[in-house]
């Protein structure tokens, strides 16, 4: 349903109704502003009006403006409002350098997703790059294998089992951009082979979702309960999006019987499991978890990534796969490889030297006593606080007072403090369960920011 | 349409008839042996009988075997017949480093596309490397704008506006994984506003017009002749792809007059002209020909990439879109970038630091001494070879006598010379037009390997 809204002159195609409505407001005004159309500078109608005017809950105007102000679109004072953020434009083919369009970003940043950038180790993978590049053969620079450069399939595959107790050869390993590029291409796989729908969890990452639906799949979400998400009536699911070491965002592990459970149901029906093992790396104080695809090779494809581990910016992401789906996995993703051959033999040699071994016990170490810091600060601060899912990961899970979670989000925005709430990661089809919390990402904020960064969340607090 | 080979257990799939059936029966073999369904050593029906078999035509059979002997997937041998190659296979992790399970390379290399890999800039390409990491800001290594990083948009709008002729600002440029990417984002853009049909030229890759079919676009081919592609009747096309620099393969540059007329066939009718300006870089006798954007901005994409004048490994190409154009085809990239941050701040780096500008002059007087020792080689060797398409660019076409591409191709293949014919990079709708020749990569062979390459080569010729 496309509506006009007519004070600024911007058309907004939004969904009638549910979740997805927000994101759609807040897309279409992030576009509005990116694009120039909301020009810096503007003042926005208030929620209440822009409510009004659309026909829809102030909330969820007031939401929107709170997620573009975290994201630097917008600023908001009291007193002046919300308007659009000023920013500096580059002049076209300036020759003094780059000009940042980007817009401001927030003073302390808690979303989760992305590690401590500041501690990406820049010598240590110079110093791989220089040796995989001076040893690498000349067609390692063509156009390469779409299933990505042998040299990292095979320290991968040696890793993944030592690591995470994958069971592999390099053959059935295929790079991909991210994990949302993987899904894609298994999305049109199990499409093409007739599935219909792969189930997912009730809290994730629409990012991932939408690739699913993308390829042509519907996504019910299952619900979740104490022992995580229940696979107890999976329909007629043909896959199921699990998160099995670390629920995202909830934080907690599969339960032990219910392992058992979604390899079960997936021999009996032939289902396919897809674990997106995005931080398996990082564990506290538990023995880790191991890939649930050490219990069915043939039934589960695990997905892993650098961008928690080293950087979002590789994009470089791995999967592996059943030997059944190998090879035409590998043929959706077209006839060449789509990734950096440089960056891949870069991450073959940081691995098989021992330094990505070395970067993830130090990353641990520093995660851990932020994690541990956090829960001190908002003992003191925050008693009323109850935290979970921090055994492991890069955020955890602040469980707030009914009803609060909206306006801490948006109290918290106002303060400079760019947080997400837990119903951010809902699914549109979930059954509501009334938890008001926040997800946070405590590995985004850089060492030198730290401190002030967990002062500023904790004055955000309820 | 399935056809099987019972003879050994190998089920093609393939189209009933076409340049297409070629093809199929290729990547169906090429399959087969990759899988390992085609044991090493196993030896293949003579072309005679698998035709017969299939109820094909010999020669296509007979072509298949040549393709598949030119990559190293077969091996032939006039007395023991064709087989599947011998090939190391790596054992699953073995601890011992990468085990290649590529097939053999052929002993030299004319198939066009590539640069001389050999000749990639190593230890530029790292100190510009050094220096872009050391001086990143942390957020570069994060999840990115999906148009790429600004520092390398930026250095792209300059020198592409200095060396091409090219009229944008760093906000227009969209970076992508190859030309082949573009092509599919753009296809996709244009499907969804409606565009039924692209035209595309009598002679290209195949890779490319799969693009724009593969998001939802017919792609008739438009006639070619002694000016170059033909823009006369472009029917109801909504786009049209050109390679008008240096039409590929035939080498020739797009008429002055066509140049015109095609963009006056985009204004008058709102088309879209798809400029793949794919080895802009290498003119050797000739003023280079600017690019066709610089014409009309709003109404032509320009398309290049690092894969001619660097490696193909980068996996990074580049689009300058039309006001109009840049919003959608950002937004049907993804919400985040797909290329590696590291790479494009390393290129963005080694152009603005003048390596890229020294890079290209260097490989433009190494292809022009490799041009003109093949042109020296064939006219003492192959006088009734008959030259062309050698201005610029990587490659060249050497006209043979009627009806003897096939088998020039197929005894070369025998030699260990890879060659492909003209009629590989045929539109299958493209009217027959009796043209009998061969594509001559020069790119490929290393310069080590040139002298020798270049010998066999002449060897091969009828």
């Amino acid at each position: 349903m496309a509506k006009s809204w007519a004070t600024l002159g911007v058309d907004l195609h939004l969904e009638p109704a549910g979740p997805h409505l927000r994101r759609g407001l807040t897309d279409a005004l992030r576009e509005a502003v990116r694009t120039g159309r909301l020009a810096p500078g503007t003042r926005l109608p208030s929620s209440r009006t822009l409510a009004a005017d659309l026909g829809i809950a102030r909330n969820t105007v007031a939401d929107a403006y709170a997620d573009l102000v975290a994201e630097g679109w917008l600023t908001a004072r009291q007193g002046s409002g919300t308007r659009v953020a000023e920013r500096t434009v580059a002049a076209p083919s300036a020759p003094g350098g780059p000009g940042p369009r980007a817009p401001h970003r927030p003073a302390h940043d808690f979303r989760p997703g992305a590690p401590d950038l500041a501690a990406f180790p820049r010598a240590e993978w110079l110093k791989a790059a220089r040796r995989a590049l001076l040893a690498a053969p000349n067609h390692a620079l063509g156009y390469g294998d779409p299933r990505g450069r042998i040299e990292l399939r095979t320290a991968l595959a040696d890793y993944l089992a030592r690591a995470r107790g994958v069971r592999t050869d390099p053959d059935r390993v295929l790079m991909c951009s991210g994990i949302a590029h993987g899904l894609r291409l298994l999305g049109t796989v199990l499409r093409a082979r007739g599935v219909r729908t792969a189930a997912v969890e009730s809290y994730g990452l629409d990012a991932h979702w939408n690739q699913l639906v993308g390829a042509g799949l519907r996504t019910p979400p299952i619900p979740f309960d104490d022992r995580g998400t229940n696979p107890a009536d999976l329909g007629d699911a043909g896959a199921l999006l699990l998160t099995p070491a670390h629920q995202f965002p909830m934080g907690v592990p599969l339960h032990r019987a219910r392992r058992t459970a979604v390899v079960e149901w997936a021999r009996r029906t032939g289902g396919l499991i897809l674990e997106d093992d995005y931080d398996g790396e990082f564990r506290y104080d538990r023995q880790p978890v191991g890939a649930l695809q050490g219990l069915d090779p043939d039934r589960v494809v695990y997905l892993g990534t650098a961008s928690k581990s080293l950087a979002p910016g590789l994009r470089l992401a791995w999967m592996v796969l059943p030997p059944s789906l190998a090879a035409e996995t590998a043929a959706a993703k077209g006839k060449v490889d789509t990734s950096s051959a440089l960056d891949q033999l870069t991450l073959a040699e940081f691995i098989t030297s021992g330094a990505y071994d070395r970067h993830v016990r130090a990353s641990r170490l520093r995660y851990r006593r932020r994690r541990d810091a956090l829960l001190t600060a908002l003992a003191a601060q925050a008693p009323d606080v109850h935290i979970t899912g921090i055994a492991a990961g890069l955020h955890a899970v602040l469980r707030l007072p009914p009803g609060t979670e909206h306006s801490v989000v948006q109290s918290a925005s106002w303060q400079g403090v760019a947080l997400h709430g837990l119903s951010y990661f809902r699914h549109p089809e979930a059954a509501p369960d009334g938890l008001d919390a926040l997800v946070v990402g405590y590995g985004t904020p850089p060492d030198s920011g730290w401190t002030g960064a967990l002062e500023a969340l904790c004055r955000a607090m309820p």
